[in-house]
């Protein structure tokens, strides 16, 4: 492999990098043969260690190289402490979110999610209950940053997702925007949500005072609150929330 | 710093030097200042960088040493990509969960977890809700990790656990073993778990065979399996699992 080819996949770790050049970074066995199947022509380049170069030299693509490398080599390319078998460059993709989801089913909001186990955590999450659209706040951190991909077992290129501001998204004031607060009422409380937005706030500070005026109403998940935990984390509210208005629409 | 008290700490990043020397460290301000409130006598020393000096300096403590680092003296103590304010040298400590503790609530069984960082998130979600005690099979990794301890916010501390084989906790036939399984019954169909164990498999390959042929049932989350996501991360079925329980014990 070529130092210049080496250095342009590591410039994709960096946001700038992947707008500047319009590609990203894949990882890892699993989500590579999710792409092979499924959207082969968004795959630029492979590169893959020689103990597994011949699972990927005869895929009769004539759309992408392969690139044998050396475990040194992939240990220079990946993101992660352990270097993996395999690592693709691929042209992003992703279903575009429409302002109009929010009025046709349930959707997420992120206000401020920054770490990117959480956001891939939470695209699995939405994608394993079927909720179709995430939007995300300027500040979150960006889908297509190789963390968020590999945690997200590529929902990612699944559910459908934007950037946007919440004030942009609630034009409609019959929408219902639930915040996911500390001191809100018990989840219980609430029966199905046919449409609106979950809000979810950053893991630090919660959902900001911005979201928190927009809101319509507050939700809590209860806890032991004066034993034990101060909190849960951003990912696992996320999962206990979709998973109860999920059973309140009757489609479990 | 000396060099040798470096690779001291440096060393603790291992389970057998954390066994050898009975030792453990702690990153970040929030869980030292927990610890400092909570547990002082157990912190042996304190290695603090350069801006946050002052607020460790005064406490009153004779217990421990507190070493004035540098950023990049930091960067090399720490098990993480970015160098915390403080770390700290800490004896080990836990309350040890008892045998009997499985029929006086409901416990979790942690079959084969491999994450840190979902061992940590399992241990949050515990406290979260108030599940006292946890049980480790063999092979899941150490609670005394640092990014165990990190991502549980302290909560390693708080929750009682052991490490035990299913099959010794198990030794009263009438006791409820609850297996999460992607081919179970739905969770609703659960109600009240009084006491018994909730079951959680391995990251790739679920609940083992061995841990199936002792359970009693098995619950599933139900998703849109053929749509999307082919799973939930463990945490977040944990976190799910735990606040179904919680909520059908009217403890809510």
């Amino acid at each position: 492999m070529s130092k210049s080819k080496a250095k342009f996949i590591r410039s994709l770790q960096l946001r700038k990098y992947r707008q500047k050049y319009h590609k990203i970074v894949v990882e890892g066995i699993k989500i590579l043969n999710e792409l092979l199947d499924e959207y082969p022509e968004c795959i630029t380049t492979i590169c893959v260690q020689n103990d597994w170069y011949t699972q990927y030299a005869d895929s009769d693509s004539t759309s992408h190289e392969i690139i044998r490398v050396s475990e040194r080599e992939m240990q220079q390319l990946t993101s992660f402490k352990t270097a993996p078998p395999v690592l693709a460059v691929v042209e992003p993709f992703f279903s575009h979110a429409q302002l109009e989801d929010v009025t046709s089913g349930l959707c997420l909001y992120l206000d401020a999610i920054r770490d990117p186990g959480n956001l891939g955590t939470i695209f699995r999450i939405a994608d394993w209950f079927g909720i179709r659209s995430i939007f995300l706040s300027p500040d979150t951190v960006e889908p297509f940053n190789p963390k968020v991909i590999q945690s997200s077992m590529a929902s990612i290129f699944r559910v459908k997702w934007a950037y946007a501001e919440l004030k942009d998204l609630v034009s409609d004031t019959e929408l219902t925007v639930l915040a996911a607060t500390m001191d809100g009422k018990p989840m219980s409380d609430f029966g199905e949500m046919k449409n609106g937005l979950l809000v979810l706030g950053n893991e630090s500070r919660g959902v900001s005072d911005e979201a928190l005026n927009i809101a319509t109403d507050c939700v809590s998940i209860s806890g032991h609150m004066k034993l034990g935990a101060e909190s849960l984390n951003v990912a696992v509210a996320a999962g206990i929330l979709c998973a109860h208005f999920q059973l309140m629409s009757g489609e479990s």
